[in-house]
């Protein structure tokens, strides 16, 4: 490409490493108890209608905290029309889901527990059935300690969020490139990294996860998803979804909003065609995967929680 | 009860602690690779029909290894008739399931993945579906140097049941008061290792995980299951169930076949009643309680796998 530049220096400055935590939102300071409180209701199947289903059930800890399966599977088997996103590093976007419909964690939490297709549960019988335990009682109180009906919806919510903002993935290869190790990527990981400023692929994914977190037109193959068309009616927002974050995106396949492709190879070729008009050659493919490979940080060491 | 002894040696000498690991099979040896190939397996849900569903669903680490529901709930929302045991220490018993089906954890591994209610899944397509796996590729090879096509349903099997083999719970406080710690029971859970002794718990309740892995007939609240019959056709059988173990007992509520029961209080008062003849007073359910809850060992500290 045109733009082509010698400079290291000038490509570093392109990127940011990952914070070691995301912003903190004023209303909802992130402390121990609330993140374990958190932690144990992320792991919660006893709030879905069935049972068995909790958070981890799709956001799986054992598969990049995701579910690597085209559409998401959630009540009575039945198969949503999205892909699900990956949590990691989720504190970092600045609108979740596919068509930023909800701008915090704390606004998205609730919406998988009451959701038909998720864990459809009534929200109120999902704090009624919390209540019912001593341990849960006892972890609210303590989270919450300002609150004299702590068992609540909006607690739920702050909870989760705070245990969420705790799932990123620091010292990626990447990230230890960015902070002066030249030997922490490989010279094809370098020459993707060029490339995919070069081509443009930076100008939607920039910052410290690698989304604008704005929107944008994508055909996936067989979508039929009018992504943030639904949220706001506006014709333009017709068809565009917001630009996921590329961290850990070799872990997180399959891609795009419905999950349609599974091979990166494939998702990066469509990205050069349909969002830049470039046509990626295969050498430069590999070079630009390898460099997505290089985003791969460490995974947060969780444990299961003990629930009651 | 008449037969009361005064002496502690008397009662500590009809239990055992448990051992740190149960028997091996000669013809499955327990290696390191297995055990790791066996975690991924356990926590697979690609080995599903569904694509959400593994081991680890029903028999969830967050709840004791089971999954605090009375019936299984597994493929598309399905409700089987049994409570799920927890594989805790399930590797001690000398027969699997509820009505013994099954010897080994060999040969009940892959009873799940095929049942219609559970995994729904071929086990042919099973198995195809890791071979698509490079990692899956390797960790066969490398468990199984022997075999010229390590990835079949017969390794699948002898992998998860060596990982199963690695979930026990040592070290609870009933051990180390048999292991000569006076100070590990309360006065109460004394009483209540006394009654459970005295008043006849331990005729079926005993061995390392408290159970004889033997059949006895018993009639839970609302079950229709024929239990042992259906395996054995003999009327003997009708109704008879394989004694659980009482290792963990206190985590791994509702009890019975059928899961009717929430309260360990009435499960003993009901086991009194109808095994025994016995009707024990509110104080001596407490006390009996109290020693139950001395039966929760140390869980085992497993992370999520990284699964390919
Ligand atoms: C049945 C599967 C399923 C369950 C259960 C589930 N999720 Fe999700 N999750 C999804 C899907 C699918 C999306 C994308 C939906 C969309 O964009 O409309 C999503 C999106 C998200 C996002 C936004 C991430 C992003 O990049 O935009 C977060 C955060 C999240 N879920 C957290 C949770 C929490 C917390 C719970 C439990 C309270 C939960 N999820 C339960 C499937 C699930
Ligand atoms: C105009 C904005 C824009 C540009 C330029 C852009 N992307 Fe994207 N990218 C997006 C959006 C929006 C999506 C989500 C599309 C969807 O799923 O419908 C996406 C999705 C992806 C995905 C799939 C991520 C996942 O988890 O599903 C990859 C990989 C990717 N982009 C890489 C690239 C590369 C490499 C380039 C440069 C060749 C690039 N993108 C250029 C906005 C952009
Ligand atoms: C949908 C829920 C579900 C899934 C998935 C499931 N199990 Fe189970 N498991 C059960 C139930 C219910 C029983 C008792 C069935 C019976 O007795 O007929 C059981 C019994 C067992 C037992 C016997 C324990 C005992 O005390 O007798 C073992 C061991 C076991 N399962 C291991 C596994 C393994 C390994 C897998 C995955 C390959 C698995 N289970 C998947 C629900 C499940
Ligand atoms: C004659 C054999 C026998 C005797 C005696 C016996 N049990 Fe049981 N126990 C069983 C069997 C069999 C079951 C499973 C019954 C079922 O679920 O259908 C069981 C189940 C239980 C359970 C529920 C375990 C679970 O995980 O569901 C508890 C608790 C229990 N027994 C405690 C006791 C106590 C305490 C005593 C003495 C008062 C006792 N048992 C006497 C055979 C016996
Ligand atoms: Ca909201
Ligand atoms: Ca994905
Ligand atoms: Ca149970
Ligand atoms: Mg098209």
């Amino acid at each position: 490409p045109a733009l082509a530049q010698d400079d290291d220096a000038f490509y570093r400055d392109m990127f940011e490493p990952l914070p070691a935590l995301p912003p903190i939102p004023a209303d909802n300071s992130m402390t121990r108890e609330k993140i374990e409180l958190g932690k144990m209701l992320f792991f919660e199947p006893r709030i879905s209608s069935s049972g068995v289903i909790s958070c981890a059930t799709c956001h799986n800890p054992a598969l990049g905290w995701t579910d690597r399966i085209p559409r998401a599977v959630g009540h009575l088997g039945q198969e949503g029309s999205r892909n699900t996103p990956t949590v990691l590093n989720a504190g970092f976007l600045e609108a979740q889901f596919w068509d930023g419909r909800e701008a915090t964690l704390e606004g998205q939490a609730l919406g998988p527990i009451a959701a038909d297709v998720e864990m459809a549960m009534d929200l109120d019988q999902a704090v009624a059935r919390l209540q019912e335990f001593e341990t849960y009682r006892e972890h609210f109180a303590a989270a919450f300690p300002d609150d004299a009906e702590p068992i609540n919806a909006d607690n739920v919510a702050q909870a989760i969020a705070s245990f969420e903002r705790t799932l990123n993935t620091p010292n990626s290869p990447f990230d230890r490139y960015l902070r002066g190790d030249e030997g922490a990527l490989t010279e094809d990981q370098i020459a993707g990294m060029r490339l995919f400023v070069d081509v443009g692929c930076a100008s939607c994914h920039n910052g410290p996860v690698l989304s604008d977190s704005n929107y944008h037109v994508f055909d996936a193959p067989g979508s039929e998803d009018e992504g943030r068309f639904v949220v706001t009616g506006d014709e333009a927002d017709r068809f565009a979804f917001r630009t996921p974050t590329l961290r850990n995106v070799a872990v997180t396949y399959p891609y795009f909003n419905n999950g349609s492709v599974e091979d990166l190879h494939q998702a990066v070729y469509m990205m050069g065609d349909q969002m830049l008009g470039y046509e990626f050659t295969d050498g430069e493919l590999d070079q630009v995967v390898a460099f997505l490979h290089a985003l791969t940080g460490e995974m947060p060491a969780i444990t299961p929680p003990a629930l009651p």
